[in-house]
């Protein structure tokens, strides 16, 4: 069997951003990467075309009467930028106090080769496993997955035939707690342009005579929170499915301190709006967040200039039953409806994601018709992750999103069990991008108990 | 006499771009071609060494009761970029259409040369002419005249013995209609600094826990403004002088449509406050403009971060009796009580100049104690330019900063004859910078005939 870490640091030096086409290069790296790992375990390897980046089928059969996992992740990684804030090179992976850092350890390098590393071991232990695997690794998780709905739908039958999906790209709230995610927010995401005069002008000459397309953006902003930290556009709220009992209950088990978490996040005050603590509001509710704003001169000292153009990046994160078309319809006609006179301003729609959520065996709400193989999976999920971390999981939805889950349910009807193993110092998306070697241990321990588990249990259903 | 247009092409051979390093053999040419040109005159001159680039003084002495006239240009030129796409060389001067293009042929160095010129004529014609003449050209104007003050306190008593400034450093409309700056805005200059989480955060992960500092910046650079245009800080106004009756009428005299100016800026509406038209607004009021503005994610696509800083430039333009330090803590101020909580904001002081302005003589509020010479200066510009133009020139203030006129007249007393000669369309400061070779043959023989006049006058005083 290969060695895990080995592995990693190599997958690590492929710098797979998939969101910029200079880095063609790396994806190429990284996808022959897998194919070979995967070809090395006996797997037989497909590379499914795409429009962008291909993905990759890596697949075991057997009796139709085994059990069918499928097991996603993806091989491409976030732009590594601003790279002056890099301790070391973001694809040159260190490693330091049991730690692996490099942009990429931790979403989603690490966490897929831990469950690549379990198959591994299993099946070198259990040639004979009766189990059927199929690995999805795509290459576009990073950019919103454009190319997966199609792919869904060509490879929809096949998929089919699986009991439920597997994945590891979610997050655990310490190392010593495991965290089942059944719940992701969706996403809808936008980018202002607002217009001004037709060139950069001296704000000199010109200045006072015109509305500033800074300014105008600003005001646009602005307008879109209330003080009390909702967002102010009409209708968002509207299909917001109530938070159960139950999932408050289960997330005072997280057992961590407002306190904690702002010093863990370097601020002074939560900001997240009235009804719901800070941990609450993640996961239960909509965002409308401003990932970028820019316009002007951003250099050192002063260039006395009126932008003629000003830019604003908007994703906002949704919770069930929130469609993102309705959603950013709405965020759409808000803004319109505020644009000051003297700019222009252009709306680009970027890419959506629904809302996902999936009820744990036993819970008050399960609903029926839910696949008895992933009922089995909760199950040995249960008792692998107290066996292996001494305490059981917990079940959570999260704030982020994880689109194609949604997708597959859609098109196929198949849920997912998600097994978090990144950890809130792990930076995803940030710099100085790091994985826990020790998580990652346990993480191929826990999911190779799992595993086993579901392949001895096949008779008992 | 030599003939202007070769200098100038000479003179535009020598790349004297004064903020960068790698022109320095440029700025060195520049200065010995200056300094050779004024000793080929029969000048007296002197390079002052400075911390950077030397001014050089060029004078011609004689009876103390002659009228003594200071004048200013500079040698040194903005920076080329971005050379692609400039038509023909920058430093390589190209007649084409009565023009001449090269970087610097409008900003200063054609301007300058008409005003030597005009002298180089002058006194040939007349060796004895009655004027004491002190040409001051310094090498730092595209940087912010550094060096500037210390030259003026060191040369305080010598230059004080003057009667007033001259320079051509400023705009006009059109080819038709001279303009005679008699007002010039102030500035301040100052940076928001917004810090919130200790790292860019996952906006899926944390989203809707905390304030993004984007949304923070958004909100307080919103709230720096009125609706309707004003500066939305206490104070910000008191101490703005009241426009003249006469100043408005002055500025109907432009000519110019607000629909042409709209067309010209690119823009469907003026924003410039209530109670002044948008040429009023330039010249007249003073304005807090949002430079740059930046923070997160602006690269291509979709990056789902929260960031953990983000920043703002502003300058504020002023115009008398508005003082820069003042109005810079009123701003800071205001900053101040609007930030909200969950973020830190840090202001960064940026440099300040005063607001300057000169009264023409016979307007209804001129000043006492002004300069008998400058007044006659001011009626020998007026008959000067009504004879070569054949319409009189228009007293404006101007939207710009010229902030060693302000520094001049606070240390030795002396105010400026502002007389324009370049043109909307001489892209100064940008790429294909050009100068009408018509304006200049008119600029030297607009102020050979107002200094001929101001010798002729000294009898009349």
């Amino acid at each position: 069997m290969f060695d895990p870490v080995t592995k990693l640091q190599e997958f690590i030096r492929c710098p797979s951003v998939s969101t910029d086409s200079k880095f063609a290069d790396g994806m190429r790296a990284a996808q022959e990467f897998m194919a070979g790992l995967f070809a090395g375990m006996g797997l037989s390897v497909e590379v499914v075309p795409t429009k962008r980046n291909p993905i990759i089928l890596a697949s075991r059969g057997g009796d139709t009467s085994w059990p069918h996992v499928i097991i996603y992740g993806h091989y491409d990684v976030q732009p590594p930028d601003p790279l002056e804030l890099w301790r070391t090179p973001p694809f040159e992976p260190t490693i330091k106090d049991g730690r692996i850092y490099g942009r990429g350890a931790a979403d989603n390098k690490g966490p897929l080769l831990a469950i690549v590393a379990a198959v591994g071991r299993l099946l070198e232990k259990s040639p004979a496993l009766p189990l059927r695997i199929t690995f999805l690794v795509e290459g576009e998780e990073e950019m919103g997955s454009p190319s997966f709905p199609d792919f869904l739908e060509k490879y929809r039958e096949r998929l089919k035939s699986a009991d439920f999906v597997f994945l590891c790209d979610t997050a655990l709230p310490n190392d010593r707690q495991v965290v089942v995610t059944c719940g992701l927010r969706g996403l809808t995401a936008l980018e202002i342009q607002v217009s001004g005069p037709k060139s950069d002008l001296h704000s000199g000459l010109y200045g006072g005579a015109l509305l500033n397309p800074l300014q105008a953006l600003a005001e646009i902003c602005a307008s879109l929170h209330t003080p009390e930290g909702r967002v102010n556009v009409p209708g968002f709220y509207d299909e917001v499915r109530d938070v159960q009992p139950w999932e408050r209950e289960e997330l005072k088990k997280l057992g961590m301190s407002e306190k904690d978490f702002a010093a863990f996040l370097g601020i002074d005050a939560f900001h997240s709006g009235p009804g719901f603590t800070p941990f609450e509001a993640i996961r239960f509710q909509p965002t409308l967040e401003f990932n970028g704003i820019g316009g002007g001169y951003q250099g050192e000292g002063t260039k006395t200039v009126i932008p003629s153009r000003a830019v604003a990046k908007i994703t906002c994160r949704l919770v069930p039953d929130q469609k993102p078309e309705k959603i950013r319809r709405r965020v759409e006609e808000a803004i319109r409806a505020r644009i000051p006179k003297g700019v222009r301003v252009e709306i680009v729609a970027g890419h959506n994601a629904d809302p996902y959520v999936v009820v744990p065996p036993g819970r008050s709400n399960t609903p029926a018709g839910q696949s008895p193989v992933l009922a089995q999976a909760f199950r040995a999920a249960d008792e692998a992750v107290a066996g292996v971390w001494g305490r059981p999981p917990i079940y959570l939805r999260e704030g982020g999103s994880v689109p194609i889950i949604a997708d597959i349910k859609r098109v196929t009807g198949l849920d997912s069990l998600m097994f978090g193993l990144f950890l809130p110092e792990d930076n995803l998306h940030a710099p100085n991008e790091g994985f826990s070697l020790g998580v990652m241990q346990k993480g191929i321990e826990t999911v190779e108990r799992i595993l086993a588990s579901l392949a001895a249990g096949r008779g008992k259903r």
